[in-house]
């Protein structure tokens, strides 16, 4: 298989300069002293997640008579605002369908940035998003099955290293895979001995498990869906799979409970609004340091997107 | 009066470059479009606030055998965190006179960065700082009267228009005055048609009122602490008032609910935890837009310290 390389990656960067924000490395005074802690907050993305990085480079790599013509996706989370925001900034037509059961603020959302919002019932949502992308002639954006969605997230691989040229140890969450694939490829590629482990919910570990069975291993949608980290409920492809045999060096995984405090965590000591999938990071240098390489360590913080209502239940 | 110059602050620049973070600026789709506004979340330094950037330069500055003996000062806020936070990159001593009802959460923070914390009643606290100073020959640093500091506040001023050139409209913290004599002094040194306003609560508005007179006008200290702002309980010195006159173009005075809705809204469209000190610029912002020029706009966030109960409360 095709795997996404640092060249495209590189391109990547340049195309989302000034777009995405160059978020840095936040040092944690709270950390363990033999595994110093570094948080890449991509919560602080214009739409409050790293999907921004990934969307908009995969929009400003079709050609321009495509793009004309618009993008469509069938993400209502991170994603699908990552590809409004991206569509509005080319200025084209972004159509994002949802299903019908969606909360209504993340509908309000896409629709601020300008998304055509399209309700259909949950079943139907990849059906209908393939049937109007053929009818009007859009391209679809999808989440992390793509490898021009793949160089996107890897960004943040570079930044990470350039900030930190002898990070010993990068800790990302694997959901769908995009991140996971973009970022541990960069890292492999400018420094192999950069240890990069990926993260999951304990609840359904499906990247764990197709890695050591070298073939997706899939979950059923009421395992995966049982999980807080509601960014973190998907499964690899065959795409992120191969990116991630080839250059994840493990997974751990983390408890709901553990997702909760790092939720916590992150508000308490690092000022930051996570969302559960975002503080799973944390959770894992936190509780699990012990299946850990020791040495300097940075942690991606995915994503922010939290109703107020939970963040305060979780916070005292 | 001797005020401090661009050439200080871009001292100070190079002193604290790799102490404290190179913030970046934050986009914010919840703007008004025609304000469009930026974060400068200072809230994200290692001791959650701008006042490592002052703290380290002013010790950055002593004669090495000056420094060699320690440093001394007697805020149990941000600033006290900051001197223990910069004293231990130096390897010197820091001590910390607190007064003696201070939260036990704040002299723990201190003495987990390793200062030495001495607790003495509140009306002793500044006589208790001289005295330990001269018997043990330590350098007493203040929280914002004293030329360093500012220089070292100003960088923040330096950082805002070298990510954002044009920026027609600056809103900053006006506490004791330290930040604000930075941040306008380096912003109207660089670009004199960039408006810089100070913000500060409208329970007990001693800079605007001095402003107003020419000369520090007090306020009691039971006007002063009824603010829920509690890094703006403090009132301006003739340093920093001298700064103020010469660079700030207005102030804007906000209400106590009004600074609430600033931390809610900056927990929810920014994912960012800010105390309510530094949510006073966004309340600004947010409510004040018609005492303001429009344009390009940022506001810094000057810290995060909030208790987590506190924000729990203010969130729903």
């Amino acid at each position: 298989m095709d795997l996404v390389g640092i060249e495209q990656i590189k391109q990547a960067a340049g195309d989302i300069s000034g777009v995405a924000v160059r978020t840095p490395l936040l040092p944690q005074v709270w950390a363990d002293p033999d595994r110093p802690l570094w948080l890449k907050p991509e919560s602080l993305q214009p739409i409050g997640a790293f999907k921004i990085r990934g969307a908009y480079h995969a929009i400003a790599r079709l050609a321009v008579d495509v793009r004309a013509r618009g993008v469509i996706t069938h993400s209502s989370g991170n994603h699908g605002q990552a590809v409004a925001y991206s569509a509005r900034d080319f200025r084209i037509t972004a159509v994002v369908v949802v299903p019908d059961v969606a909360p209504k603020v993340k509908v309000d959302a896409m629709r601020r940035l300008g998304a055509e919002v399209v309700l259909v019932p949950t079943a139907e949502r990849s059906d209908a998003a393939e049937e109007l992308a053929a009818e009007r002639g859009l391209t679809l954006i999808p989440p992390f099955d793509h490898r021009d969605v793949i160089a996107g997230q890897g960004t943040i691989g570079l930044e990470i290293l350039a900030d930190l040229p002898d990070a010993d140890v990068v800790l990302v969450q694997v959901g769908g895979g995009g991140l996971a694939s973009g970022v541990s490829t960069a890292i492999k590629a400018l420094r192999p001995q950069t240890k990069v482990y990926g993260v999951e919910p304990d609840i359904a570990p499906d990247a764990r498990d197709s890695l050591a069975a070298g073939e997706l291993v899939p979950y059923t949608d009421e395992q995966r869906y049982a999980t807080i980290a509601d960014g973190m409920r998907t499964h690899l492809s065959e795409l992120t799979l191969a990116h991630l045999r080839a250059n994840l060096d493990g997974v751990v995984t983390v408890t709901e409970d553990e997702i909760r405090e790092g939720v916590r965590l992150l508000a308490r000591e690092a000022n930051l609004v996570a969302e559960p999938s975002g503080a799973t990071t944390v959770a894992a240098y936190r509780f699990h340091g012990a299946e850990l390489p020791a040495g300097r360590t940075v942690a991606v913080v995915s994503g922010g997107n939290i109703e107020p209502s939970q963040l305060a239940e979780l916070l005292p």
